[in-house]
């Protein structure tokens, strides 16, 4: 392995409708299942890479749906997390993962401290400086803002089906959580499931939204319901309904 | 004013003891009462800028001095907070403050957007992410950290005189603060006096260590006690001595 992980390739972030002007920043970590070209394919199949393991199915295609629908800025990572997972912290196990879900990760075993340095500096830093630089000229324009990272889950996980369609989660700050779900009546949708803040799922928000005091929350949306283009029309025109209610009460 | 702040001027955060073995990292946000050449004395007299409102007094003597006692690295501000206050978000009024304590700060007043940016970029971030690049580092080497910040208080604030003399500060995570202050029987050491994380002082912390799941206290000297080396090797000492046994228990 070269000095350098990325080198000639994409930037690990990718700033969307920057001028928006809604006071919502959407982020979606979990965007891409694209892998560095120096790291292969990790070991697996590409079976294997188009699974949710890789990314969250959908979820950039809604999030770049909804910046348009809502006039948001939308910070979207470029490669898979199973290069880096963005939503994790360096100090977090779960970062660069040698097993997802029930899938040995072979290119993530035993990775050296050299190693784990590069991928933390050349995903991870750079990502969440984007949405850092982001925030900071809204700070200084004076611009409110409220951060929401747009996910999706599985279906199926470890072999059980999930009920729950679609996940509002927060950690303190319930503000917005609070006001979303009340938007989905005839949807499964319930707070702080498939996950909440004990599985370290809002480390994006608690990096970024809590320490400026920024409203924020964190949305999950089923991915079967993501698979077409019909899909995620509707669950971008959904959203953007809740989060233009939300923001006017 | 020209597109830059600090042209040929020190960095904004200086590294000491890099390479320290113990689990604390130390960050001292208010270091230094040195203003970037540009910004003139934002029209203050100098005696102002002696003053408590412009750094914490005595501050960093005792970090660098408990940073060789125990081995730690120390990451030290070399601005005043009047330029840009790094225990603040670029969201808070208190960043960039046109009034401290009672004292207003003309070179403050009416910031644009573009020079509130240019503070941001150039001193806050490039603090904040020295600290991130040092815990990054620790994280890959698979080093334990506990983040501490070191700051002093002043004994009189708008007139009213302080009692408390030591200051054990934290937010979510008790179980340094809660460990610290049984070492201080002869002391008048109180937590989360005389500022709370109401009033927004655990930032640092709450930007670092908490996202990571670090352990993490603040600690808050009265300055009467700073003025002179006895003092500070006095207070560092005391210091040392309590976060050893801490984290030995």
């Amino acid at each position: 392995m070269g000095a350098c992980l990325l080198e000639g390739e994409e930037a690990p972030a990718l700033l969307v409708n920057g001028g928006g002007r809604t006071p919502y920043v959407l982020v979606c970590e979990h965007a891409s299942n694209r892998l560095p070209k120096s790291l292969g394919t990790l070991g697996l199949p590409e079976s294997e890479l188009q699974r949710h393991i890789a990314w969250d199915i959908g979820a950039e295609k809604v999030a770049r749906l909804l910046s348009r629908l809502i006039d948001a800025p939308l910070v979207l990572q470029r490669y898979s997390r199973l290069a880096y997972d963005c939503n994790r912290p360096p100090d977090s196990a779960d970062a660069m993962p040698d097993v997802s879900e029930t899938t040995d990760i072979p290119g993530n075993r035993n990775l050296s401290s050299d190693e784990k340095l590069m991928r933390t500096r050349e995903i991870y830093r750079p990502f969440h400086a984007t949405v850092a630089d982001l925030l900071d000229r809204r700070a200084a324009e004076g611009t409110k803002s409220m951060v929401v990272t747009i996910h999706s889950f599985t279906p199926v996980y470890k072999g059980k089906p999930r009920a729950v369609e679609l996940g509002i989660l927060h950690d303190r700050d319930t503000d917005l959580a609070d006001k979303l779900i009340t938007s989905f009546p005839t949807v499964d949708a319930r707070l702080n499931e498939p996950y909440g803040p004990e599985d370290g799922v809002l480390h994006t928000l608690n990096l970024h939204a809590a320490p400026r005091s920024l409203r924020h929350v964190m949305i999950e949306i089923r991915n079967d319901f993501l698979l077409d283009e019909r899909g995620q029309v509707e669950w971008a025109e959904r959203l953007s309904a809740a989060l233009v209610h939300a923001a006017a009460h």
